[in-house]
């Protein structure tokens, strides 16, 4: 899996010809680099003496950034395997009638899963955010630039999953279903483009 | 070393106690995804019919997009070895006061290499965004959004390695340094958010 591969193996393969890892795995690993971050400020606050008033803020929103680490090293496989599976779909063969409405029933119902991937990235890169706003506000100083890195890195994994929803929305007939997608990525980026520079903010009044 | 390593232990490590990997490597490591992915879109518009017009554009930046990646991914490692000579400077002895001017040279001698570090980080991460325009102009429009997640990774590194410039310049007592290399900053930064937003734009206009 391209998630066992060494970082420089990966960004070879992101690189090369091959269509998988894309910008969706991509999101996804850079999400997941945000959840880390996270979780290494709370690791370097919890137990701290003089953070000892927010123990139990950090510990929380440790658990919480390991969940969500490990939720986006998830979808950097998902994304792959639904990108394959409309590649697979559209590979299908259209000799006849029936062959032709078989391969656009598997064309559509892979494209909803490629777009149900996406969305639950920027679902976690959201929340990525949210969790970098405790870091930033309560996290231990000497490191708090890396709860800056965490809400840039949360903020591009959502705005990378968003492309990837809008792309393949594009190619789904059923309107009820990208009306629905649509509106839920929408709200997810309700306020986070500013909440993403408040965060910055912060960080950078108390570096 | 750590870009030797799975993708899912970097994360984890980046998690963990351990200062090293932090946000600057994390930074650079995000960059060199936004260079991948300019070098993928290109890889898949060379040699395609309908993009003939643009070959050369495209190789000039499959060339430039590839030196960028190989360029962050060894900062990555130069980060943490920086980093390291700054904990190493701290922890000299400061028995007497010929040893604390000698440690504190030692650390003003540090904080240099890690302010240059994360700076030549943003350098590589403002050309990321800017041969992301290339991609997303002329690129193959079925993987633009690619493009997209590129100028998103760039500008994610380029804030994040922003982040690591301020906190190591701020310890720094020469001042002449500090304001030239917070100027070489400031000019990298101008004008990349705009274009950063206006590039997403190009991408979300061809999708």
């Amino acid at each position: 899996m391209i998630i066992d591969q060494p970082v420089h193996v990966f960004l070879e393969q992101l690189s090369s010809k091959s269509p998988t890892p894309g910008g969706g795995s991509a999101a996804a690993v850079i999400g997941s680099m945000g959840a880390a971050l996270v979780g290494m400020v709370c690791n370097l606050t919890v137990g701290k003496k003089s953070y000892e008033s927010v123990e139990d803020d950090m510990r929380a929103t440790l658990a919480a950034a390991e969940d969500l680490r490990e939720r986006l090293v998830f979808l950097v496989r998902a994304d792959m395997e639904a990108f394959d599976r409309v590649m697979a779909a559209y590979a299908l063969p259209k000799d006849n009638e029936t062959l032709q409405q078989a391969r656009s029933s598997a064309i559509q119902e892979a494209l909803k899963g490629a777009t149900e991937v996406p969305l639950a990235c920027a679902r976690a890169c959201a929340d990525v955010i949210r969790i970098s706003r405790v870091a930033a506000e309560l996290g231990n100083r000497n490191i708090i630039s890396d709860a800056g890195v965490a809400v840039l890195a949360g903020y591009a994994g959502l705005k990378g999953a968003a492309l990837n929803v809008y792309v393949n929305t594009a190619a789904i007939k059923d309107q009820a279903f990208v009306s629905e997608k649509l509106s839920e990525l929408n709200a997810l980026l309700t306020g986070l483009d500013v909440a993403t520079e408040e965060i910055y903010h912060e960080v950078q009044s108390r570096l």
